[in-house]
């Protein structure tokens, strides 16, 4: 379980609901788990003080004691300024120039590393499977669209720290306006917030579909809908799978990484979603007959972000 | 002139209209320069048979020996296959999985290295400006939009080497269609062949405009006639300057590069382009409050492929 310094590596998601720290052994694995909720609306100090509670009692209660702490990473949502371990701006923490990591290292004093949450996820998926492979994306589909890149093993942050927002691309220029204040954005088209609106559309526009039985619309109504039949669900479903494919295609044209991983709520289809894209992609994208990357359904879910925060902090 | 082991390092820009060969100094000058026709329609070894002699014509003639040759690099259109040294496909050269490498040491038997011909301008303009920072990108807007993402100093090329294509990725998912196969690329908007199609459809829109005296119309059209007042063309500038300059905000929102460089033959338009560039994306990007990547005009212009790609070899 601990891991070659016999000391052990903790991970955090410091989330708009919950703080949830795990410790997360050699193998990708969290051992121990423990979470509170956020106080939203707090300060900062107030959040942080909880997190190195929550930290403290997840490491006691595990047997260890807190100078068996070798590094501790923290998964934030919002932009990160990673070098000075400073929440810059997230807006469903009501953070602002949060200097998290001072703040936090006030009550536990080891190396601590602060990543964006959807970097820390990408991390994590790249340590699970990426087998140090050169280049990484990792899509998560789900309240929005984001993802991270890994190259040659280290998060790819851009100059400035906030790089890799894949989610925030262009689908179509003028499109459909996306909560980060640009319009056309991939998020937009290819979040399952998206997806649920354009089921919900389609249903408006076609009552005779079975989705209009529906209790409540979510992200499976139109794969679940279409494997029965339905027409209006095949045509949702066929938008969305060119809008995630493209997204893709993008991805793919501008980096060719050897693996891309698609995670977040959507990712839940498994097989059906990815032979979907994989399809989609085979026959609107020019190979040039070179090996092409991998693309296949992310294995950590919910864990991802503790365990790519765990390990981005214990390999700095 | 020459390089510090007093060797010289030659760049060689495999056009589908001439070779040009170069010598290169450490500052990055072409000191010496010879160029013939291509003869297209020829198959490889005739061509890389042509380069060769070139070659040894312009170190003759500069005074050296090929002994003195440290390394050559060749910049070619097409798909690249760096590792092995081939062109994989280059439609414009007719080549198809073309040992360029192999074929040119049977005559020259030195370091040699093969680059696309935008990654090669891009790592030229990286050399000459990027005072080795972190990340780079260089867009060209001319025929196509192409260009080239430096990565650590390094070419980024992706694990199959045909990475960095970043005039193919969406502005407008089913937009115009791109001589690529794909509809909507960015190049199908914000390449000097697509701003001289956007002038055309305007003077025929508005023949009152003062383009429509244009004896011919080409990328310049528009921004000169804009200078003058012209109403029409003041709209297809506007809508120009949006379709480059929301390729250029994916650019930043993807990997906030330090620096990204304009090149091609849009870029004559220099400070009046630049301005342009930076006010649409002032007022359409948000910027987190951190440092915002750096945007110029390249310097080198059709000297940049020869540049670099003499770097890249002889940093190989």
């Amino acid at each position: 379980m601990a891991n070659k310094t016999n000391k052990i590596r903790i991970g955090v998601d410091l989330g708009g609901t919950n703080l949830v720290a795990g410790i997360v052994n050699d193998n990708r694995e969290i051992t121990h788990k423990a979470s509170i909720p956020t106080k939203i609306g707090e300060p900062y100090q107030v959040i942080i003080k909880d997190m190195a509670e929550l930290v403290k009692k997840l490491v006691e209660d595990a047997g260890y004691q807190i100078s068996d702490i070798e590094s501790v990473g923290i998964g934030s949502p919002g932009a990160i300024d990673n070098k000075n371990g400073v929440v810059i701006t997230a807006s469903n923490l009501k953070f602002e120039n949060a200097p998290v990591v001072e703040e936090f290292k006030k009550y536990i004093n080891v190396p601590v590393d602060l990543e964006n949450d959807a970097n820390a996820a990408a991390y994590g998926e790249y340590k699970k499977t990426g087998d140090n492979c050169e280049s990484f994306v990792m899509v998560t589909l789900g309240t929005g669209v984001g993802g991270g890149i890994v190259i040659n093993g280290k998060i790819y942050r851009g100059f400035n720290g906030i790089g890799g927002e894949i989610g925030h691309v262009l689908l179509k220029q003028g499109g459909i306006p996306c909560p980060c204040g640009r319009t056309g954005c991939w998020e937009a088209y290819a979040s399952a917030t998206a997806l649920i609106k354009q089921t919900k559309e389609a249903i408006k526009n076609h009552p005779e579909s079975i989705m209009a039985k529906a209790e409540k619309v979510n992200g499976v109504t139109a794969f679940e809908a279409e494997k029965l039949g339905d027409k209006t669900a095949k045509e949702v479903v066929e938008n969305y799978i060119s809008y995630v494919s493209e997204g893709i295609i993008d991805i793919i044209t501008l980096l060719q990484p050897n693996k891309i991983l698609i995670g977040g709520g959507i990712s839940n289809e498994g097989e059906n979603l990815l032979n979907k894209i994989n399809a989609y992609i085979s026959s609107h994208l020019e190979t040039y007959g070179v090996p092409q990357p991998e693309i296949s359904i992310a294995t950590l879910r919910n864990d991802a972000g503790i365990i790519g925060a765990a390990f981005a902090a214990s390999d700095m």
